[in-house]
């Protein structure tokens, strides 16, 4: 498929734009020169001047509720980067059903036809590098997403996917074949989110070497379809489900730690991929010269535990994954080991390549409601790592049960809460530090929070 | 290291074996044309003629008493082979201190002189393609773990490893960077294991390839040490821990099913290991002429979900990973994904080597004694997959608490409920069957259990 549909579109192909999806962000060359770019869904017009000074949070208000009457609310880092890095998305996305045995090309031209089923989306992107691949991922990745559950569509609306999506059965015991493979539609969905953030990353690759663009981001996407919530992550955004009685995450972080022994056995299988500028091996510390010699701890690409290693002169060059926690960095560069974007990103005065590394496959968790028996209070959390970096889950829930508990009647409280975890997490000025509560330090990063009401799902 | 060791060994180093282990099995050129081969811990003399007739389960008695009072049974596969492939192993293993600068070759001269650390080992391996694998790992794996160990006893024997094995300290913060990355005696332990079965595998592969044999085996090694059990695995056994309120599995299966996405993996990065005779992708059954041209159901390395692929001509090739449950092969071969050896081994009437797909390293688990109140009747069960694949963990339980419930005073209950499992699992024989008691077939193939009491785990 290779983002056939992109190309046409920047040809100035069809009229309009590919079909079906109301309320968000539309596809368009990103603007230049931006400073702070709010989500379509939030501004009146156009681009804002940064808001940058008291680090004003801004959400959702009653004039332009999102669907599910959803919550949103964002505040821009403490002079972290020149722009905001933080970017989200929200609509609906509409997906048509495919004639069976009509070419890609007769299909396009059908615009908009009939609509079919109908999903919900929210997504958050956090760049770095500049802020246009979380941009170009926030106008895109529901257009890659409606494309690749369009293709299934067929074997979407079975009980059963068929082994033909075109129905056929080839073999008498095709059906069987697929039960005693646990093959069911959600796994159709998993697989269409699974391609759409791969064709996504395409995306932003093609458009960034066009535009002479550089940069990447994390991308965090919760789509709502067919009774079933679908969380796919790639980053270290997170996203967890406040339940009456429990805490649900749906999502787990890919950090240079948390996926330690991939990165280093792709070094390992292709060692050229260094370029003699870094070793694969970890080490508690940066060694030096003085710990040639020694057996220091070590740990290799097979290992979740330790050894000791006598350390050789090659052992002395930087790691390929190196610090802990929040300092923790791939190739001494980026803080997260999946996205999208960064195809031309470069290791500093190297030529070593950071993308063989990174990962754009998200994991994708799948919460099915026919299972549970959601309460008026349970919410879907999703926020990016600004949030998540200073306060925990078990803090986030007890704000939310808390606030909910306290603010049955108010219309607006789930954008009210929104705003409230974005003021908690940047916390207040005093002298030229931000401070929480507890007279921790606050989050500098760009904070984004959506605080999506489960309840409210069947009410579109 | 490099098994130099071994090599010693071969070349008729020290006249005695190197020192510490008691009471299990010794290396030993591995005796030529057997058939059946029991544990050495369970045979008075040499090897015993195949006892086929009839499956009868041999087990531990009274003579002969394990550590803990440790009870273990087997029975010879209905057939499937000319030899029982399941192989078990069971002792202490004593682990000297390392003098500091000491060179390896002046240490060697120190036979077995202080002892200093004991730990208890338990392990089965399931042999495959010939019984010499597993009969080298039942030989060699535990003097590879007593070799990690020692070459890391300075870190072991420390709250917190030091930095440097020496114990000198190059850098004042070394230890807050150790305390930093959460490194703590058991993770040299864990260490100490996956790098032992990395030198059993080479081990395996130079003695096979030294007498010209070929195989490989699962292996699955229990050890406690310093109060806490480790449980490494590499294949398709299993160890739970049956506890008076609880099942804690200790290991999970790797098999072509359960590794597919690493396999699919390395096919993309590498698709001449498949030499043109296999596909990497995954469908629901073996393609065939009709279905080209149409989209079917299939998974890429990087999907967990489903998606529809066009099919082309070469997706009619073998399938890198196919079939289901018990049927499932890699390369259509072999029904595991780890395991130790088959280092020739390649797929038949091709030049596709089997060995870069497998892996040698095992996943530790840890049970740390120390936070747990281990009752009377707790126990670790080790099997090979004969026992799992007609009985469940829940199945294994219930028998196990039923048994010990009924059996309080007899001193060798551990051994009457080996027996009692593996009888179970074999079943019995109705004209040319076996079948469970619920007339469902029973197990074929070779079956080995380990009971072990670990209420008795300090009475040694």
């Amino acid at each position: 498929m290779s983002a056939e549909w992109l190309r046409r579109w920047r040809r100035g192909g069809p009229a309009e734009r590919p079909g079906g999806t109301q309320g968000g962000p539309g596809p368009g060359p990103p603007p230049t020169a931006l400073r702070y770019r709010r989500p379509k869904f939030l501004r009146g017009v156009g681009v804002e001047e940064s808001p940058r000074g008291g680090r004003a949070v801004r959400g959702t208000g009653p004039e332009r509720p999102l669907p599910w009457g959803a919550g949103y609310a964002e505040v821009i880092n403490a002079e972290k980067s020149e722009f905001n890095e933080d970017q989200a998305a929200c609509c609906q996305i509409s997906i048509r059903r495919r004639e069976p045995g009509l070419e890609e090309d007769e299909e396009w031209l059908i615009l908009c036809s009939t609509q079919f089923l109908t999903g919900y989306y929210w997504a958050l992107f956090d760049g770095h590098g500049g802020p246009e691949a979380a941009i170009i991922a926030s106008n895109y990745l529901h257009y890659c997403i409606k494309q690749k559950l369009e293709e299934v569509v067929g074997g979407i609306t079975e009980v059963q996917p068929p082994m033909h999506l075109s129905g056929r059965c080839v073999c008498d015991s095709d059906p069987q074949f697929v039960e005693e493979k646990h093959i069911h539609a959600e796994d159709l969905v998993v697989g269409a989110l699974e391609n759409a953030f791969q064709e996504c990353d395409e995306v932003i690759g093609q458009e960034m070497e066009a535009t002479n663009q550089t940069g990447g981001c994390t991308a965090l996407a919760a789509l709502y379809f067919q009774g079933k919530l679908y969380v796919a992550n790639a980053g270290d955004s997170r996203a967890i489900l406040v339940l009456k009685d429990s805490i649900v995450p749906m999502s787990c972080e890919f950090t240079p730690e948390t996926e330690r022994q991939r990165l280093q056995h792709l070094a390992f299988l292709f060692p050229k991929l260094l370029d003699s500028e870094f070793t694969r091996f970890e080490f508690p510390r940066r060694l030096k010269g003085d710990d040639v010699g020694q057996k220091v701890l070590y740990r290799d690409y097979f290992m979740e535990g330790w050894g000791y290693k006598m350390v050789e002169k090659a052992d002395l060059k930087y790691p390929l994954v190196h610090g802990h926690g929040k300092q923790a960095r791939l190739l001494g560069t980026l803080a997260v080991s999946r996205g999208l974007g960064d195809h031309q990103l470069k290791v500093i005065d190297t030529n070593v390549e950071v993308k063989p590394f990174l990962s754009c496959i998200p994991k994708v968790n799948v919460f099915d409601f026919a299972l549970h028996d959601i309460k008026e209070d349970d919410v879907l959390v999703m926020a990016t790592d600004g949030l998540w970096d200073v306060l925990c889950n078990k803090e986030v829930a007890h704000m939310v049960r808390t606030f909910l508990a306290e603010n049955r009647t108010d219309p607006h409280r789930f954008s009210e809460l929104a705003k409230c975890l974005v003021c908690r997490a940047r916390g207040k000025e005093r002298g030229h530090q931000w401070m929480l509560d507890d007279s921790h330090e606050a989050s500098y990063d760009d904070i984004s929070v959506f605080v999506i009401p489960l309840h409210n799902r069947n009410e579109d």
